[in-house]
């Protein structure tokens, strides 16, 4: 047997910064070459990014489709917040911490995560809508079911729909939920997921 | 206590793709803006990719001292498969596998690995360099010892040339470094580091 080095030097390789770079880079805007205007706010980014990230920003960016030269593109149905969450998932692939955690912020940080779960499936990013499905999922509670569930049934969002729905089947969650800030807006804005969850209380031979 | 719902449904979030994501985008080159010329051959990358990753390629490719609308550069004292290496981490933080693994190849990817540390320090990519070091570390045998000897001298590598003088502490590899392929070589190109080596032995009053 050839002898052999035994490293016992003190060579320590950092785990990979990859992540950090790109978001240094989204903070640095050095270099940016596209514009989008979301929500009465601009949006500096870099098309490369965008395109590996998204197949979607890549057909609108580099493909037979794309308009040559234009670097400013308008989103006209999404909120500047919900757009610079997506910026930042998309250069750093992780969710940027919440500015609050107050308890009475958990509802508008479920909206936040509703909408950035619909935006994260208009532009095909397939893990970022899987972390807010996670997170709605894990925000569930009577405060807020309510509102989860008028999200989930605006944007079909059929999996928060389902852990809606067994999170109400317990009674007392249900009775909670019908005394809750939110319901009053479910009630109008979504009667007929409500008439669907009674029909879920149902026994099987009467559905 | 509020009741919280408690997710039984399956959700699992992949790991990160981001590397995989931008690896895709090396090999697709969609959108490429920039074209190196390098031991003749030719590569395509992405400027803010690169400006991401190298504080040095920033200041080329956006800095003030940019060259605009310069979207071919030439690098002259670069081997094309160091290159290309180079390419690979810059895109996914990891390197290439090596396309064989005999045996008689350990010289010539040592060597690889030599040059692609010379070339991440050139473009100050930190955790390419330590991955280098600690891969040409743990390749030293009694074989190749002579080899990396020279790399490290020619290159100015310290810690590499320390961990050589270390495994040669032994007579036995020191024997065998001398009886290796690269040894005449190494006497050829690097005779004033086989005079440090042999102080090195000499004891600590005769230094």
């Amino acid at each position: 047997m050839k002898p052999v080095h035994k490293v016992n030097r003190f060579i320590v390789v950092p785990p990979s910064n990859l992540h950090q770079h790109l978001g240094d880079l989204l903070i640095s805007l050095d270099g940016a070459d596209v514009t989008f205007q979301v929500g009465g706010e601009s949006f500096l980014a870099h098309r490369s990014v965008l395109a590996a990230r998204s197949l979607v920003f890549r057909a609108e960016l580099f493909g037979p489709m794309k308009e040559s030269g234009n670097s400013l593109i308008e989103i006209s149905d999404m909120e500047s917040d919900v757009f610079k969450s997506l910026l930042h998932f998309i250069y750093t692939d992780s969710l940027p911490v919440p500015e609050t955690t107050d308890e009475g912020e958990t509802g508008r940080e479920m909206v936040i995560a509703g909408h950035l779960l619909v935006a994260a499936d208009r532009y095909n990013i397939e893990r970022l809508k899987l972390i807010c499905e996670e997170k709605l999922c894990n925000l569930i509670d009577s405060d807020v079911v309510a509102t989860s569930l008028a999200l989930a049934e605006q944007h079909g969002l059929h999996r928060i729909k389902e852990a809606c729905f067994e999170f109400l089947a317990l009674p007392s969650n249900l009775e909670a939920m019908m005394a809750s800030d939110g319901y009053e807006h479910l009630k109008n804005s979504c009667p007929s997921v409500l008439r669907e969850l009674a029909a879920s209380f149902l026994p099987a031979e009467l559905k």
